[in-house]
């Protein structure tokens, strides 16, 4: 799995920001991003808080973040796969490192981010897959608004 | 080039951002979302004005647009080739059609969007190319930044 003692922290704080996010009444997806082992943001999906679609977890932590120059030396915390918009934000800024709670809920594009030579771990979390799966349950018409989902 | 009155109302709409953003020290790029002909919201790269990296036109657009259970019938416009985030976003969301000013300052991901069955136009505006070019020249790291691409 090759999770040391700050992937460990780092996956921590993104499962506490989707627990606080499930709090809020949101989509409970969090996420947080560090640097050479060093937490530079977290942030959680915010689609219901904010009224913001492009609000998912890994783009609020980038956000929180704020401008960069750089990202090398990052990995980015989510306890979901990454969507394309997130995925392609990690493409976009050249984050190396992608480590993933889990892909059962919502496949995500880690082949995509694969082929564009980031780094995907996926940990399979069964905190984050029945946290997810609950929610899944609970508010379908929600869930698919957030993935873009057409309901009929 | 197959534009009608709306993409050319579409498409004014995002360069008007654009201007807009030059005229704030911002990022010169714009976009607009439009619905069956009828707009829907529109935005500008707000990397400088707000301190957000993710602010790009496109994701600001999506913003103002606010939340929706379908995006089916939207175009996007937007004045420069999206960049793979944003690209991510047209795909997530299911947008069907984009239309690109310019693809000559940034190559942005027209392939990734054409593969994903998404009809993406470029219009090769030299409104929007000289734009961007100006800025480009004028800001170099600002730029580099907005694209990911770390200076050495």
């Amino acid at each position: 799995m090759n999770l040391d003692a700050h992937d460990r922290a780092g996956y921590a704080i993104a499962l506490e920001q989707a627990r606080l996010g499930a709090g809020e009444g949101g989509v409970p997806i969090g996420s947080s991003i560090f640097q050479n082992g060093k937490l530079l943001g977290a942030g959680r999906n915010r689609r219901v808080q904010n009224g913001d679609p492009t609000a998912h977890g890994e783009i609020d932590a980038l956000r929180k973040v704020g401008r960069r120059a750089s990202y090398a030396g990052t990995t980015l915390y989510s306890t979901l796969a990454p969507c394309a918009m997130c995925a392609g934000s990690i493409i976009l800024f050249g984050i190396p490192r992608v480590v993933v709670g889990e892909d059962e809920n919502f496949p995500g594009e880690l082949e995509l981010l694969r082929s564009r030579g980031v780094d995907v771990v996926v940990i399979d979390d069964p905190k984050a897959t029945a946290l997810m799966e609950s929610f899944i349950t609970e508010y379908p018409a929600l869930w698919n608004e957030d993935i873009g989902v057409e309901e009929n």
